[in-house]
């Protein structure tokens, strides 16, 4: 049992090139060891398929190691498929078919869906306040009890509910608890537990949508099967007489500043909102996606304070700080809380808890408030170089809704091109879609144009060519 | 325009105590501070419902401010519900129930779903590296580049895409490139997902799940409307041939340990699981739960390995790290990559960036295998503590399943009321169940002892308590 574990090569080489070696490993660690040698010359080629291994009594005896040993690593081999087990010719190397199968050929076109590329409602990543972000994680590791690292609860960490009680109080007027807020990732999530939470109620149940209106959106509930209807916006926002007369069993709207064409919906819309959802018992779902992007004056608040039992307000720090961080945050009416977590846990659990508490402390510590006065200030800069820009070079042009958000939308007369001047958008490096994206009626052109993530030169650089484009169209 | 904005007392109360007050308020945050002064003295009930405000023209001149300024904020709030708009009588604080409706009331009862709860498979939390987690993050926003802050692939970070693939060869012999990993939110979502793969493929599909097996699992599965196969296990695991009897489209197994019992899938049964699995065109879902803590010996290496084409090979942190995280990867097959993607996309759009990217430094720079030896041999002490303490004061008792994982299953003789033992384990400070609530089909009684987050001493002092008691129920 003490004898020397250094095999010389003669002692192993028996009619067999085995160039493995247990010199120095400890004993518990030898079958792990073996295997791992034996392993990476199946897979390196210098044990070719076919190859008739020592009997594991001779090997035994070779590498000076108990027979089970070698017992144990061909069996495991075996089942992993590098070797077939020895029924009379010994155990030998598998043929490669059984190793790397057809499935490991090369994948050659992989085109990953990225729903939200090119988006033009994207922040500039390059904002990302990292030291920050560092510092709010630093304080929740340091922070979080133990038992914050078991499974916790579905509707998210309580830290971060907590803090977003007060915040969404403060700069949205939602008056809520922590028992009514469910932490999700990301709105993209809070959509698919939506369409769990009205699917499972009633499986005909339709859900209405702005149009134009989010095309990701669009395709999630496609993707989902869900039925939907289209309900035209104008100036004043979602027509609300028109969701009247569809049979909408909840609706999707962005009142704050409405996507793409960044229109608020009025207070009367606001009203007749609200009132269509007490008289029919629907659900009002309110992505307050950019609400911390207004530049002029205050935005009005949320929905979810004119009529709590008949909204869920969804916020995000996907504008705010990163959508790579894939949290969101609905408040949610009593009568669906518990449908809504239930539903969440049988999603994926809860959202992880480390970012949830780091979160809570970026906006209790002040971070969140001081990140956004300078985010704030800087992308009002960029709309408005952009802005000022196309007005300079084309005095009559139409840029439509609120002096807020990410993006503008530029409204084009008829017979302009917009996929191409979407495309030429996309080439002076704006984040750009054709209106057509968003729309489920045909309408006239437009073209949004995203601005958070270039300087204000290259805007005013990009802006001049493009006003070329379209000065160029309207002369054809 | 110039006027000063301090006002006096008397001119903001006439005939109202109105006390608001633009002091030092720059020009652009004049209305937004109003909003908040006049907001929280509704909210707080200062004024009163009914109570009738100043015009805006007579409140703008008592605070030096333009009446534009004033009438937006009228306008605001009434948007809110807090103000009713003025038609003759003026603009009137809003009846609280318009504010806060029935909706408000307090919500005295909200279980919430904790699926995982008193889960004998979990970690002990106190053993999360906080330190060594901070260092990753700090290194994950450090090298981060600044495209990882916009939305990404779906199949999640390259990062940990590319730091699981040499770890998982190394760890578990699974040979596979970055395209074929999709990273999830803990195994709870890989599931989800994993749902919606198979029905929508044949809305009839059956999945088969182990018995005994994961009672979180089954019921996640059924909340998601699947239909159901419960293929016994026995000591060699599951029962391939009644797996092959059954319709089943897929199964999900454990076959590293398998959940509840502690069982190894044998080498004989892999290949004939992996047989059934090409005849019928099925797949498999193996779930390496807790694969990293094995204690005596090398673990099988994956079904992965065997046959890469009919596998999807689910790993997590929940075990070796924590289920907070809510971090875990599938190594799916080429034919169904791009699916899953998919499915994954119009789930949440892809899992956060940064702790993917610490969980790949994490594992790069060698924490995870110093974790994993640190927390193995903790984890073996306990066990060992336990499984000793119960043989000392039982000889005969019947602990089944290898030297592994978080948790051990004691067989018990008929007659034994494992719901009350379990009860007794649980005060006792076990994580505990009753094998009754992982079964399908009825059988022996026996318990699941989770040993994870106990000191040997408090493991050896539970167990002689839990002894006293199985030797008090034996001689009824």
């Amino acid at each position: 049992m003490n004898r020397s574990t250094r095999p010389t090569i003669e002692r192993t080489t028996r009619g067999l090139q085995l160039d493995v070696s247990l010199t120095g490993v400890a004993r518990g660690r030898r079958a792990r060891a073996l295997a791992e040698q034996l392993r990476a010359a199946i897979i390196g080629g210098s044990l070719e398929p076919g190859t008739s291994l020592p009997s594991s009594r001779r090997l035994a005896e070779d590498l000076g190691v108990s027979r089970g040993v070698v017992v144990e690593v061909y069996e495991q081999l075996v089942a992993e498929g590098h070797l077939l087990a020895g029924h009379g010719s010994g155990t030998q190397v598998a043929p490669r078919a059984a190793r790397r199968s057809a499935d490991a050929a090369p994948v050659t076109r992989l085109d990953v869906p990225r729903l939200a590329g090119h988006n033009p409602g994207q922040p500039d990543p390059a904002l990302f306040p990292r030291t920050d972000w560092l510092r709010a994680v630093a304080a929740a590791l340091r922070d979080l009890p133990d038992d914050a690292f078991v499974y916790g609860d579905a509707r998210g960490a309580i830290e971060l509910r907590s803090a977003l009680v007060p915040y969404l109080g403060r700069v949205r007027s939602i008056i809520t608890d922590t028992d009514h807020v469910l932490i999700v990732n990301g709105t993209a999530q809070a959509v698919a537990c939506l369409v769990q939470l009205l699917t499972r109620r009633d499986r005909t149940a339709t859900i209405a949508v702005e149009d134009p209106g989010s095309a990701g959106l669009v395709d999630q509930l496609r993707w989902w099967g869900v039925d939907l209807v289209h309900i035209p916006v104008d100036r004043h926002g979602i027509d609300v007489d028109e969701l009247a007369r569809s049979r909408a069993d909840a609706v999707i709207v962005t009142p704050a500043h409405q996507y793409p064409t960044g229109v608020t919906l009025s207070a009367d819309r606001r009203h007749a909102l609200v009132a269509w959802a007490r008289a029919r018992g629907a659900l009002i779902v309110e992505d307050d996606y950019d609400a911390e992007y207004r530049y002029d004056r205050e935005p009005l608040t949320s929905l979810h304070a004119l009529a709590p039992e008949s909204v869920i307000a969804a916020g995000s720090a996907s504008k705010s700080l990163s959508p790579a961080l894939r949290l969101a945050w609905l408040v949610v009416p009593t009568n669906c809380i518990l449908e809504l977590a239930e539903i969440k846990a049988n999603m994926d659990l809860g959202t992880a808890t480390v970012p949830q508490a780091a979160l809570a402390h970026f906006i209790d510590s002040g971070s969140m408030d001081r990140h956004l006065r300078r985010t704030r200030a800087r992308y009002r800069q960029r709309r408005d170089a952009l802005v000022d820009a196309l007005r300079a070079e084309r005095p009559g042009i139409h840029i439509e809704g609120i002096s807020a958000g990410l993006h503008v939308l530029v409204r084009l007369t008829e017979g302009h091109d917009e996929l191409a001047l979407a495309a030429t958008a996309r080439a002076l490096g704006f984040s750009a879609q054709p209106l057509a994206r968003y729309r489920h009626r045909p309408g006239p052109p437009g073209l949004v144009l995203g601005y958070a993530a270039r300087t204000p030169d290259e805007l005013r650089a990009g802006a001049r060519t493009l006003a070329g484009h379209l000065e160029t169209e309207e002369r054809r």
